[in-house]
């Protein structure tokens, strides 16, 4: 008896991905009952030299798009950073929700020892899968859901725990 | 091939909670570096009705100490939530490094099924061990660290993505 691959990243990928739909929602709603553009929303950062909304989204997408493709072995679909409205961050969520349901256990499950290497600008990575998992795709993850909770959490929108955690 | 129980969780608990004393103790150069009054930072939060910096700790950590314990089936140590300096939160995280340091492996693994009730307020919890891990203490305890982190970046803290995932 173990967690399987599988079993400990796409459902609570999934999860949380639907978490994060209600939450972009929310943010929408929030900014037409105030009269509020919503770029202020998508465009904001908690600090001038941190990441926008927009990119926190993009970024939570591409770990859970990039990650679950590196260790299936196989291309993940390009998605354009081009999103500036909070409805075509809820459409990029949805695309990335439907390529994780694509992934079949078989293809995850076994991927414990396999080797996944990247490299960012000039870093290069180079993990065994379930170090992958464990230690880079959750965490950043988390990271970038949280902190997109966070900047709308800061603008005031009505979004609580029970939301970033879901039912 | 599978990951265990103890692999998904302790591990990568540790290496957090180690970074988590990173990230603090930036905070606290930071503010001697202003001539700034720690609990500027301490009782900060991103809005009115959310956690200060203070509880986001508190909360980070005792998500691994009951979560651990309760996987385990022994009695979390309690620890008073009087914190109110950065030095001090950094004892609580290393309080609760030691504890988690002091469960093996062999109380952690098969738990996967095990049956894990609580109670938060009038809301009553009821899990088996890998969707306790995996969908209620994972999610929760990045939450609060994240949230830390955004905190203290949101005050200018010199603290970046690789402070917060660790080496």
């Amino acid at each position: 008896m173990a967690i399987s691959m599988y079993q400990a990243s796409a459902p609570q990928f999934a999860k949380m991905l639907n978490n994060l739909l209600v939450i972009l929602q929310k943010g929408e709603e929030f900014a037409a009952s105030k009269g509020m553009d919503e770029k202020e929303l998508v465009e904001s950062r908690l600090i001038a030299d941190m990441f926008p909304l927009s990119k926190q989204v993009q970024i939570a997408c591409d770990q859970v798009k990039n990650g679950m493709a590196r260790l299936a072995g196989i291309e993940p679909p390009k998605y354009d950073d081009q999103e500036t409205t909070l409805a075509q961050l809820r459409e990029r969520v949805t695309k990335t929700l439907l390529f994780l349901q694509s992934i079949q256990p078989e293809q995850i499950d076994g991927t414990e020892e396999k080797k996944i290497e990247f490299s960012i600008q000039t870093y290069h990575f180079e993990f065994v899968g379930a170090q992958y998992l464990l230690t880079w795709l959750i965490p950043n993850f988390y990271f970038h859901v949280t902190t997109t909770y966070d900047i709308l959490r800061h603008h005031g929108v009505a979004i609580g725990k029970t939301d970033f955690l879901g039912g």
